[in-house]
């Protein structure tokens, strides 16, 4: 195996994942994650361009920063790439009104939305408020339309609070998919769009940045498939098992 | 096309799916679909053989056969092959303790199962019972398990009750398969077991028997892939959309 200096050489920029990096979510807003407090703020003294890329779905931005920095991070929204905002550009561009199935922490991402009369389905990390009733109402816009869209707030599968290992978006949107015979699209991890956009913030090619995440999809195969370099951290839903059937692929 | 008495020739037996061709739930237990208390009176004054083969996971067989026969329908308990029934069987076979994601309508078929300590899941059409937190506990047992083994009671799509289409447990089969990366065996229609248990029951060849339900995909395709003839109402889930999506592929 290369040594450290050998497999960073070039890099100018780190994107950070955010949940189960620097902290695991749960009750009362969750913890950070030994050290990594310290580890930001190493980064970013250093010459290293730093930039959070996060699939966070239940918080909005604003809300997601307030939490951090109250946890001691060092973060400000505007150094945050995440899916709510990319998909407000998307809807605005097509033309979209969206019913929303997202969490009530999010909704005030899609103020400027017109969401009359829908004909699409937004789907983001709703936590509690994937009721079978939610489900079943997106279900069925969806199968109102003539040519059904449903948008998706990225498409992990699980991801890690303080209590234990949680549903993510990636299998509602699923579901979905297989009820209604079509294909979501994902705006967010592993998207090579939204990496390309979080790049473009940091003025950074692919080759120039390493993504550091704990998801060895949406994270490390993702930014991979992008040309960047890539490092699993053993936190958030690392799990052994998970690597061991990565491997045997 | 053939006529009538050509493509029945050789018939001596008729499976009829229930939800959707006898009746569609609902709101106070459901309606009868016009014409078809007098269609099985006729049929069952026949010399074919009658039998009911559901994926209705909702309802034990005693609670759905009393409801029928409220709606006028003659049937009774040992006409029915229904998935339930089925699962437990393999259940016993196999030295399974499931945990059960079920409606608590059809809890009563599994009363003599051993819950404990569970090894796998079973998840049948859940209903208001598909909350995101028992989604999730499902989702934590298998991750805990080293061979994770997921039971499906039918991977319908959706259903159809009064009040429009509801979704049915393959949605969610299917949110679970890719939460922990696995595969659920289906038990119901369209596995071929399950068919074949049926035939069983009415001492007929696949050739003998022609299958009549709503469903092109559990209950059309499942039964021409079993070497029965299939026919498809006009009612429940029946949309001429899907009949054009089936006919373009």
């Amino acid at each position: 195996m290369a040594a450290w200096g050998e497999r960073l050489a070039g890099v100018r920029g780190v994107l950070l994942d955010i949940s189960g990096v620097l902290y695991d979510g749960g009750e009362g807003g969750g913890a950070p994650i030994a050290g990594s407090v310290e580890a930001l703020a190493r980064l970013k003294r250093s010459q290293l361009k730093v930039r959070f890329c996060t699939n966070e779905s239940q918080k909005s931005r604003g809300d997601l920063v307030g939490m951090l920095r109250r946890l001691g991070f060092d973060i400000s929204e505007g150094e945050v790439t995440a899916p709510a905002p990319a998909t407000c550009l998307i809807l605005k561009e097509r033309g979209l009104r969206p019913h929303l199935l997202i969490h009530d922490g999010v909704r005030s991402e899609f103020d400027q939305i017109d969401t009359s009369n829908p004909n699409c389905v937004v789907i983001a990390d709703a936590g509690e408020g994937f009721s079978y009733q939610n489900m079943n109402k997106a279900f069925q816009v969806l199968m109102e339309l003539e040519n059904p869209v449903l948008l998706s707030l990225g498409k992990g599968r699980y991801y890690k609070e303080t209590s234990g290992l949680m549903l993510d978006v990636g299998p509602y949107m699923k579901a979905l998919e297989y009820a209604c015979g079509i294909e979501a699209e994902v705006v967010g991890k592993p998207s090579p769009e939204f990496f390309k956009s979080a790049l473009r913030e940091m003025g950074l090619e692919a080759h120039q940045a390493i993504m550091i995440g704990d998801d060895i999809m949406g994270d490390v195969s993702g930014a991979q498939r992008c040309g960047m370099r890539a490092l699993q951290v053993r936190t958030g839903k690392f799990r052994i098992s998970v690597i061991t059937v990565i491997r045997e692929v």
